[in-house]
């Protein structure tokens, strides 16, 4: 059972939760939503992990702290949402002695993103740090949590920014989570920011994730990726993870700019209704006109 | 650098979440407490180490899933709060054929203690199993959050249940987190009950933490230790943590009850104002008479 099969797993068995009115959005989005006050809560929890997450021969203890906070930050954006808190744990290792300065650039990154450390735990142990950080947010204050599970047929595909080639380029060390960016298109499309997800586990899963949650067919025009300069595969970049930029559907009749907050928006795809030839899921065009399905794409930690 | 040094500096550089007026209780105390569209949050997280919170040879999974939602719980008790959701992390080892029982088991406690699983992630290493629960709940309804800053000259200090030799007896695996009996403790004693703490990290420096945070004196009457019959030294009590009993502090003009939802409470000792010769601190009598400095006893997990 690798990592996406035993979280799918944890989801299904969420159906106890629906009895409880303040989960508004159980296990399975990027964020969970719970109703506390008559507020909407979002809340996430990440983990960073040495040698799967990072190279800790190689990665200046400031761009591990970073990396960490900034994960779970990308959850936020991909419901639209703001940070306001977060928790920070690790695991270290014996007489590590970067532990203090680890959690100061930690506590440092979270003040930066918005969301101070109000709280946490050390823990040391034999094996390589393993970090996690829980972020406490607010969503768009009009449009709400936006999910995975409300595009719509009729609507367009769209990422930001570029994509591809992230781990080896170090671009996953030093990557902006997309905040302004999801704010400024909830600001702009409102309800018609149908869905929304960042790709951190790879464009083609993460698109397959929104299909799947929204009972659509995506078709995702290869060509159209937009690619850094040293991705020269879009199928490739479809199957890397590490991007955390968003994916998001509106309606396709609506015109949107060529970018937002100075990102690109590129529109890459399309949402259509099941068929039976034509099955629920998301879908890109192959090298040879074959047709890639994109479920099992992606960056997945086995 | 310790594990308690490195949280206080972690906390000693929450000055700046001063201008947060949401951020109600920073760091340093069991929770954090943000204010939520006008209702205060409690917010934990904690980790459970294989190796050293378990022996993962000799450990049920279901045991283990157990402590790991416990320990949280356990930090909303000793506020007198409610949990009310959770997120559950693991890193675990690759091929570690428990990891579904786990997370069912751990979806398990965390219902049956009222915070159902919302969230999670799961991610795989080399190595033994490190899982963190962040727990959510609500505060006591009168009273609100039970912080360690509240004790009073003129209180007396009380523990619930009996302690010591926890790790070795397995109780450590078993412990009912003192949701029931904070609460009752709130209900009864109203802003009467001053300072609460859970003694996870051992009674004495655990009385230590209450003593610092009030700028009080704590002297414990070592005799009056409850002790478990396979616990024989009640200084080794003292100084050993993994209890989870409940130490707090309520006036001592004040007749409080034997139990309280069938627990015992014992009164252990006395808080005053410190003075020049009777300094800040938590303090205890040793066996020749000595008066022994609490705050470095306890569990460490250096």
């Amino acid at each position: 059972m690798n990592e996406s099969e035993l979280l799918q797993h944890i989801y299904d068995r969420a159906v106890s939760l629906r009895g409880r009115r303040d989960i508004l959005v159980g296990p399975g989005d990027d964020t969970a939503v719970l109703s506390i006050g008559n507020q909407a809560v979002l809340l996430t929890v990440d983990q960073l992990v040495a040698r799967r997450h990072y190279d800790p021969a190689a990665t200046p203890i400031d761009a591990i702290a970073r990396k960490a906070i900034a994960r779970s930050v990308s959850d936020i954006a991909a419901m639209a949402g703001t940070p306001t808190a977060a928790l920070a744990t690790g695991c270290l290792p014996h007489n590590f002695i970067h532990a203090d300065e680890l959690f100061d650039r930690m506590a440092h990154w979270a003040r930066h993103f918005g969301c101070p450390l109000i709280g946490g735990d050390v823990a040391t142990s034999d094996n390589d740090p393993v970090l996690t950080v829980t972020v406490i947010g607010s969503p768009h204050p009009v449009r709400g949590p936006v999910l995975r599970s409300t595009a719509k047929p009729g609507d367009a595909v769209y990422v930001t920014g570029r994509i591809g080639n992230s781990y080896n380029s170090g671009r996953h060390l030093a990557f902006e989570p997309r905040l302004r960016e999801a704010r400024a298109l909830a600001d702009m499309l409102r309800h018609n920011l149908h869905a929304l997800i960042d790709i951190s586990d790879g464009l083609g899963r993460d698109a397959a994730r929104i299909a799947a949650a929204s009972d659509v067919r995506i078709d995702i025009d290869t060509a159209r990726i937009p690619l850094h300069t040293d991705a020269p595969d879009p199928l490739r970049a479809l199957a890397e993870g590490e991007d955390y930029e968003l994916l998001f559907t509106a309606p396709d009749s609506l015109q949107l700019p060529d970018a937002i907050n100075g990102t690109p928006l590129t529109r890459i795809g399309s949402v259509t209704a099941p068929a039976t030839d034509r099955p629920t899921g998301a879908y890109a065009t192959g090298n040879a006109g074959n047709i890639v399905n994109l479920e099992h794409a992606g960056w997945d930690h086995q």
